[in-house]
């Protein structure tokens, strides 16, 4: 006995055949053929984000009268299943995509129509009795369904992002506080320059994490607004204004989120604007993180040959060849993030320039880089503190030998002595490597209980000039 | 008689010649030579920020104390002369130059102290009497005067760029008055979608527009906090706590701006992110304006075979060799000056990413980029509205005659016959040419009555289904 | 009874459990817990490569006299059974990671030691008989291994680029000849020029798609030069010479591709100006792929309300609510791969910069970003041959008309009446709509036989006067 | 009396007053008033690369007859005018300008004309006689025009950066010559490994110099055809294709380099991948010296809490604050050229994307990045080399130091004893502090005969296993 395998399904462009066992339709089929660019499938988020619209939408087309309540109500089930996690291996297509997003739109069409055909008991492409595009896709277009499943999923990866950021920021914070007292040179130029704490140099990186993450609390705002009801060009063509009104507010209590309408759903259909302030964010945020990685690594070059100022954690064997050899692979990886995040904003920056007219139909590749963004940076930076940032250890003895043998110190007697005389003494302390105490005292240039009391290091960690202006011996 | 051309001068390095007459002196010499990068000098804007700071801190530092009245009081007569405009022939330093600003803020404190010792009767170059180092730049370092000069620059040239945004958004918001009535086909993938009203367009354009402003309007915040204090690697060291307070006070009183000193310095010092917010709020305008160029030029294109639908002023021949022809010339610029913007952030993501410890060296090619964006912006935003927007025309019957021939209006059918028939339809009419109403009527699908009332253009130009729920004629 | 389903591996930082059946070892799972950054695994033309080296390299050192024959057999079989696709699974490492690609080496040599170990009748994990860093990895260091793989994978990626280049290379210039005789209007600043065959526009398409053929062709160069026997640091230390020489004498022979010993192995270790060399042609490739998808989207928009000079393949119906509706998807994807390619090369820009001394750490990102573009290049210009310039068609009769009504034509009559009356002719057209034509007849500027011949659409499309230099009537 | 100090010119827009002693005209003046876009004027390079393209179509138009020999001449006279580097100061349009070079192009056009009017003794603004469009622009376009001039200008800055990059690398080499001997530690991950001499370390900088230089002389063949005579869109409408051939062949006459016509005019007029194929070689090159710039300053970093292994040239005070600090300014000075040239490239790239149809519009902004990169790099490389590189010293002395103290040394032992052994060996080394040679002597790991010839530094910067295998103690 032959068992038919596929299913023959029709469009606009003709006929097609499906896998009699598969709940995607004939569009479905047509956008994998289409589209085979990354060796990807969409991602979860976003399977259940657009789920989350069409089963708003059903509700509130149920509740303005336009959809029948069976099938209204197989379709809020079918959505639900996705919802939930099931059936998500019916979403085939390929993130990077021609269309505009109409791809992942008509896949979840057809995904959701044919598992509400099948919860009341009829045979997948039944689509007489649920269709696609008049039932699941009713009162809506690709142009809004798609964008706002893209507000949704975007706020939750910046949700579980913004926990990330808290507890890195808290534990740099921690960290500037546990090294308070660790006295060290500070640099400038990769050169000397004066005695700085490690704990300064930590709390620097808590406040500048910090206010990423006020940055990146704020984008919440611009993703609050969505385009639901605008239908195809912002016009609200076949979105009853009650729908419009109620497709949004069930949405708001689906997901918890306060989602609101758009005040003007042209603009709301057309522009991107608020995913590249997203990935804007991100950049500037990862730009700050690669900076601090950069230091860390600097930090801890050594063990003989560098600077060897902290530990940090090993985390892996550091050569297939060099026995004992330990890298900061963890700090190494967040600037590969950042450089990607980086790149990746440029992409989304094309694609936002790119649009045209009523639409921007590079929103596909846009949306991929901005979730890549998203979800490598919650990875490497949640790493970055569990792998890295906690268990870091300053070398106390490395960091004070630094200072005592810096010229970098004198900087304090440019009050007492005058740049001019300071600039004599570090000269002479740099070509004939005497201390720059030692060439003090022995010029008479200030008093021992003077000297002492200025190159105090850490009094130079905190503002004010150093040393009570006690006269000088000259 | 030969008059000596040339004065000798002398620091860290040595001596070295400077021309008699100038008011900068010998580190501006060495600056000058190892730095001929651009074939500029620095911005009128960064010379009258520096003296500023200078003045400020002048005043600060007779205020409590630390600095001689007479040599004082010249010094802050000298830098109201540079901030007056006077003497910004003597900056000479190229603005890309290494060493981090120190060329910047030792050619302003050359300039000043030469010009102070002038004021009291002394010669130039007399340094053990007013020193650039010593007294005009006391309790400073490059490290905070150089930052807080860049702050006070980049407001000012923000503040110019939002008066610019406000009047194009206003003028956007007029036009999108103007043509509210003008009916015209809405396009999405550059295909013929569903009408629109060209003023919903301009309407979007100032919307977008305004939330852009709303950004740029935003950024005053992280710029009001300034670094001044701080001195060289954000510890304060040799800046009295008392000069800290009221050198930024009177910043304050000196600019009108309600400048402060910033919570945490050693983060201030190092860390660049309130400039990469500028430079990315930037970025997303500039996008956002290019897309809107690209809409004109598109819409305006022709004038015999193109879409024709607007007119924008003629500016200039558009060629050397085809007679009659006109070019959005103005249009193309934008789009240049936004391509110009997203490279010059790239440029700005480096140099923030390459900070080290205490300082970020690379904000010179920072600080370049991003007024020049700020200037460029500026000056063609308000030349795209006088030159441009101002003065667009619709033509209006060509926007109708769009309209009237088009097939996408058959999506208004759809809650009446549904998307499977008015696929057939729309196939029909690609196919034949026949007029979407006239297949309706023939295949008796809607009543005349009925398709007059679903296919009334402006009708589907407004939110919901147009035509009321008429009982087909099937 | 209990199976112990782990076993217990050991490296320089401690004791670690391995699931008993995996292939992989302790450091591979370290560097899978280090690194969950993309969610994906290495990819398989890396896997492959990576196993080449070991084969390679072990048939070399059991030349040299280094390896032991039953364990450089066993290495070499198990080496063989990945590169012919199995044990794929087993490499589990995260493509972006720390480390520069010692967790890929790693993973690779524990894999293959473990395989091996198995062959010779051996349990996994008895690393005293077949070690993953002393047998597998002998003469081998990550820093030579793991770029000598990229380039194998990389110069695979690019023949099969190569491959895909030509055909669509070819396919423009088949349409190039199909289109030879459709007069159409050129455009420049989308304003109406003078004529030109669609002809000519697709075979310059081909022109500039052929130089991106050979600028990517040219890469091969770069990437012959392999630094296998480097080591460490490009000293070559514990690498005997002539298994430097043999080594690479046998991956030429494995592979079929000349590879050769890098001049310098110090250079070839440490820089990366190969792999920007090849991301630069891939970004300027799809620039100019972006602007012929651009053309295309715009000569094919409409059908009513744009310029309809063309047909491009309907591959999918373009709306999910506008019935009828067929969009450029694949040019639209083009387009978004184009924005991915350069927003990749910025990545592997800032990769690139970052190396310091002797290594680049970066790599794992920049390979990243550079296959990716290579792959998906690959499959977006394939399916841009097949599914959208082979099936294009001219609407030979709308280029047609365009031409008829335009002024620009009036360029033709320049050298024969000058340019100031031909642009107050084009004036008059262009302000009346009367014809370019009738004007000069009115006015008896030109006669009638002489204005048919310079009007003469197809001759102006040729260089060259347009008409004969016929006396004028004036 | 009242001297009119206006003369009034007409064009298709009307009419307009130009300074009387002007030798623009009515398009520049508009030119001007539409485009206040950078504050600067066209760079020197360009006017004379015009006014050559210029120069040669008057000759090529007089032989073909097409040009009056009075007129024709007084055109090459003026034009070899400002080629010479006169009326410079009469070219003041910006150089980011909408309408493709329209406007440097009638800038051109105007000077010329109205300077030959003087020179047949005529008033400027007769262009009765000598008209800029119909005389000094004849069988010309800007889109031919322009493009020639931009090919001239820049393979100048190509010739003078080829130049320099030839001293720049040949230094690399002298100091990878004089460096030869000194032994260091070679790094990766900033972390010890085994090792290197630094003549290794400049001989390679030095190569990858090398190949940059190959690259960027590789520019010339793109760069070499031109399409002077395509005229408007390619087609060479209104050019006498002698006239074509011949104004070439004057071209390379004038120049001395061997320029051609393109063999497809309407590729060569709508396509800049030759400008972003010089981009991205420029862009590779910086990179690359970026890194060596990274490294160099490393290498410097200290003098008393960094690796302090070299000195570079002092060149001036390094800090207004702390006496006697130098920084390493020329290098700091490299990395921001470097990022400006991938800002420069980014810019570039979208410019080069946004080209439509027959001509790219973007030009004026492409070349002005472009031009300006070239600049950049030239002058940065040069100060490079003679205030950098040319005066850098070794630390023979730390250098060794690090190499006698380090663990890394300890991969010479694998071979030896196994990486087993080597990582606990290493391991107790890092630990302890004890040596590397302490422990395995202690240990009866080796004899010290065996060690002494192992550890031998100067053996590990050679290839092969260090040390004969000696049958160990064990």
């Amino acid at each position: 006995m032959v068992v038919n395998q596929n299913r023959v399904e029709e469009d606009l462009l003709g006929q097609k055949e499906v896998p009699a066992s598969a709940y995607y339709g004939i569009q479905t089929v047509r956008a994998r053929e289409n589209f085979n660019i990354t060796g990807y499938t969409i991602e979860p988020e976003l399977i259940v984000a657009i789920s989350l619209v069409k089963k708003a939408a059903a509700l509130a087309n149920m509740e303005v009268g336009s959809l029948d309540h069976t099938i209204g109500n197989a379709i809020v089930s079918a959505a639900d299943e996705v919802i939930s996690g099931n059936l998500h291996d019916q979403f085939i297509v390929d993130p990077i995509q021609g269309g505009a997003g109409t791809s992942v739109n008509m896949n979840a069409n057809e995904v959701i129509a044919n598992r509400a055909l099948e919860l009341i008991g009829r045979e997948k492409g039944e689509y007489d009795v649920i269709h696609p595009n008049i039932h699941v896709n009713m009162a809506q277009s690709t142009n809004d369904a798609f964008p706002t499943a893209i507000h949704i999923a975007t706020l939750q990866f910046i949700e579980r992002l913004e926990e990330t950021l808290k507890r890195l920021s808290a534990t740099f914070f921690d960290k500037g506080k546990e090294f308070d007292h660790v006295i060290k040179m500070g640099r400038t130029h990769l050169q000397d320059a004066v005695p700085i704490r490690l704990g300064q140099e930590f709390q620097a990186y808590g406040r500048v994490l910090s206010r990423d993450l006020k940055r990146i609390s704020k984008l919440h705002e611009g993703l609050l607004e969505v385009n639901l009801g605008a239908t195809a060009v912002g016009t609200g063509l076949n979105a009853d204004p009650s729908y419009m009104r109620r497709s949004v507010e069930i949405l708001r209590e689906l997901t918890g989120v306060p989602f609101k309408n758009a005040e003007d759903l042209v603009d709301a259909t057309q522009n991107t604007d608020a995913y590249t302030e997203v990935s804007s964010a991100l950049k500037i945020c990862m730009i700050n993180m690669s900076k601090i990685a950069n230091d860390l690594r600097l930090m801890s070059s050594g063990p003989r040959a560098g600077f060897a100022e902290i530990n940090i954690p090993a985390r892996q064997p550091g050569s297939s060849i060099m026995p004992g050899k330990i890298n900061p692979v963890i700090c190494e990886v967040v600037n590969q993030v950042a450089f990607q995040v980086v790149g990746n904003d440029q992409t989304i920056s094309m694609a936002s320039e790119a649009g045209q007219f009523e639409l921007n139909v590079m929103e596909p590749v846009l949306i991929f880089n901005l979730h890549q963004s998203l979800r490598m940076m919650n990875q490497v930076l949640d790493a970055f503190r569990k792998y890295c940032i906690e268990g870091i250890e300053a070398n106390i003895e490395v960091c004070k030998a630094y200072v005592d043998q810096s010229i970098g110190v004198i900087t304090a007697l440019n009050p007492h002595v005058g740049y001019k005389i300071a600039t004599k003494v570090a000269k002479e302390a740099l070509e004939t490597g005497v201390s720059v105490r030692d060439i003090v005292l022995r010029d008479n240039i200030l008093s021992e209980v003077a000297i002492d009391q200025i190159l105090d290091p850490f009094e130079m960690t905190r503002p004010g000039i150093a040393g009570e202006p006690i006269p000088t011996n000259k």
